[in-house]
């Protein structure tokens, strides 16, 4: 095997420091612990949480002459700012002296009332979310923090979690920190295939072992892009219950399809089985960090119980900035706006990607969400070519972030949801280029000719960096 | 032993839905996992997630009738609401596009850097913070979560945790949640006692094991109200570094000192060494839940790797209505402001237990802060008398809740942070009859007598609940 090549550190880099600014929820962490006196202290769940490589490329990324196909930050230039303005200052005005103070460890209850418009919204239907009750909900930092509380709940070290193959970074991330293994299951254009999934489930029970959850974001996927097929979700749901898995719905995109399309929750067709998660990120202010599980009573008592721990409570004042949001505007109208603005960046990507990209390329073709998955051909290894598109001014999320087992590295992540049209079809016309480069690299020496650019290893047990939702 | 007496659950009681809103940031949870169709799948560390009997008795505790003295709640009324809503509403309508969207996951670098004053103010000069930068500083989800992240980081199941005798309820929470064991180690009117902490670390090594880190809190203590005196500081922290053990102090009350008085921190004694946490909470707004961990360079490397899989990202809009507060209000007067008002608060209190606790209570005399900790005569229970203090319409938290092994049951922590000055005196003067009620009990029936009140037993490897910092 070929040595990594070696990857800019944020901190040797001008313009590192605006990182958070432009690409992606990353800090300027350094990879190594050398020197570190205390390394001899930390707990071993520790080892499953190195940095990865990429989170220092997307600080470099995050430099605004490079067009970012990386981060997923939603775009909230359809906010109306100066209306939310007036009703957060009313909000501290009238009833500053709750808003500010430490609030209930499972969430405000008002907001849990309103959750249940959300969700029947984002079903279609009340009864298309599985039946709601305010006082099944959670509210958490983000739906980071209730995976990251699952985790806790559920994980003993070397329990087996099943994830879609790819799966979301930053769930790999807590599987990672709580030494969960990772079982990737196999998805097509219809989502997760069933009848992977009952394979895997069969070599757990042929190995004398359960998975403890199946991990899945059915709607518009991160980073994938489909969403499962209405005709496969009795029988992914069935499979599950038959093999005692629990499943852990995400859905922080399920708003987001671009012909208004919705889908009944997987939870709707077994609530006892399912811990539903929904978010705020995408559809009014990441920078908020509410969302929020829907679970059955017992798990629902114990993610209170971790949510203690975790934070005490989280914080009353975001909450109530939702719900003062929910309440006074317009939000189901916005959520159009951004949908409409999303399927216009969609289709900038897919058509610049049908004009430049070469051929032996494939890729999705989302019908909603934030993300497409391009496929290259073989010999591209899109993880040891990301400096070099880096240096073209064009930055993406290789594919092997998404894997436990750093596998993936023919794909790659694209994001259309936060550069304008414009920027993103030049971006397409720049990765294209490398594309071409490494291509032409390929005819020239042969897969593993001397000439050959070094291919990045397997990054081991680390976790993927966190580019945000 | 004799059982332990019926305690009411929140849900069985009127009122008590309104817990979060009077007396401690506590959720709805049932105590039971009865039924619970998932009992069998959950990780090991749950069992030590379980909650507490406590916990219900705070919801009832919330009813306006009834003077709590059980509560960690910061009084808001001195914060100027209407000019805070002026400003927030400004950063919403000029930076919201920033402020609304994902962060870093270190925290946003204009508060990273605000901390700095902050923690000169607190600590009486920069020197006496034992020197501080930015990049340090992980920006926390309130200390607690930083708290959560320490225990995760360092924390294997079975290792062991120093912490004083009695502790905060809140960071016995987390070791439990991470299967730590708590030794706790004595304390006196001059705070932690050096020779019981040598005492404590020979034992251990005598054992073969080595704590991880000592978790104390120096100033203005939560439970107790004492602070650690000047001339023990080199000694504990010499000792911590003799013996390889991490110090992670915690100061939210540092600001609260009711002369103005302030401590160097333990920090400046030994920088690499110790893990300092401080918050927002007690000098600004608990609902923002914002703090920060200052830490040595490795340590603060794997924090913020914690804080990626826990949130993804502080929130970013919390974090700027802080920095927003810092750097358009005079918090230093609202902070005297703040202190002035515990104080009278805290001589209501003590003018009150001197005049109404009948002969053979002892208490603390707190000089800053918000706790004082009550001893009772022999043979009184606090935990098994505390549902007849609310009958009686007092609260107050039981001295179980502040250690590990659910000891304590002769002592209480006596909030004087939230009620104003009559309403403490008036809870006193009704502690005093209750307290009066069960020494004549004894006094009939002596303290295993056939009439004797049943006590309660340890409550076993539970979480104490929390009841806010």
């Amino acid at each position: 095997m070929t040595p990594t090549p070696p990857v800019p550190r944020p901190d040797a880099l001008p313009g590192a420091g605006a990182a958070a600014a432009a690409g992606a929820a990353v800090g300027t962490v350094s990879t190594g612990s050398t020197g570190d006196p205390h390394s001899d202290r930390y707990a071993a769940r520790t080892a499953g949480m190195t940095a990865s490589e990429i989170r220092a490329l997307f600080a470099v990324a995050s430099r605004p002459e490079v067009v970012s196909l990386a981060g997923g930050m939603p775009n909230l230039a359809a906010l109306p700012l100066d209306s939310l303005a007036r009703e957060v200052g009313g909000l501290i005005a009238a009833e500053g002296q709750s808003a500010l103070q430490y609030g209930s460890a499972q969430g405000v209850p008002v907001l849990r009332e309103q959750i249940g418009e959300v969700m029947a919204f984002e079903a279609g239907s009340t009864s298309a979310t599985g039946g709601f009750a305010p006082d099944d909900v959670v509210v958490t930092v983000g739906s980071q923090s209730a995976l990251d509380m699952l985790t806790r709940l559920f994980v003993d070290p070397g329990d087996v979690v099943l994830a879609e193959s790819p799966s979301y970074v930053g769930a790999l991330g807590s599987f990672a920190a709580y030494q969960a293994e990772v079982r990737h299951v196999a998805m097509d254009d219809d989502g997760l295939v069933p009848a992977a999934l009952e394979e895997a489930l069969q070599r757990l029970a042929a190995e004398g072992r359960r998975a403890k959850f199946l991990y899945t974001v059915p709607n518009f996927h991160n980073p994938v892009g489909v969403s499962l097929a209405a005709e496969r979700r009795p029988e992914i749901v069935e499979t599950c219950r038959r093999h005692g898995v629990l499943i852990v719905e995400d859905n922080p995109y399920g708003l987001l399809g671009f012909d208004g399309q919705t889908y009944p929750s997987l939870r709707s067709l077994d609530p006892d089985n399912v811990v539903y998660l929904g978010s705020f990120s995408k559809i009014f202010a990441s920078g908020l960090r509410v969302g929020w599980a829907l679970a059955p009573h017992g798990i629902k008592d114990k993610l209170v119980l971790a949510a203690e721990s975790a934070t005490l409570c989280p914080p009353a004042f975001t909450q109530l900035v939702v719900s003062r949001y929910l309440a006074t505007h317009d939000w189901r109208s916005l959520v159009k706006s951004f949908r409409e603005m999303y399927r216009e960046r969609c289709d900038a990507m897919l058509g610049a990607l049908e004009v430049h990209l070469p051929e032996g390329c494939r890729w999705t073709r989302p019908r909603g969400g934030f993300f497409v998955w391009a496929t290259v051909p073989e010999g591209v290894d899109t993880r040891a070519m990301l400096p070099r598109a880096i240096t073209a001014r064009v930055a993406y999320a290789s594919g092997t972030g998404f894997h436990a087992d750093g596998s993936g590295a023919r794909h790659m992540r694209l994001s259309f949801c936060y550069p304008p049209p414009e920027r993103i079809t030049e971006g397409v016309r720049r990765l294209a280029g490398v594309l071409e480069g490494e291509l032409e690299v390929l005819r020239t020496f042969g897969l593993s000719g001397p000439g050959a650019r070094p291919t990045a290893g397997p990054p081991g047990p680390q976790a993927p960096a966190v580019d945000t939702a």
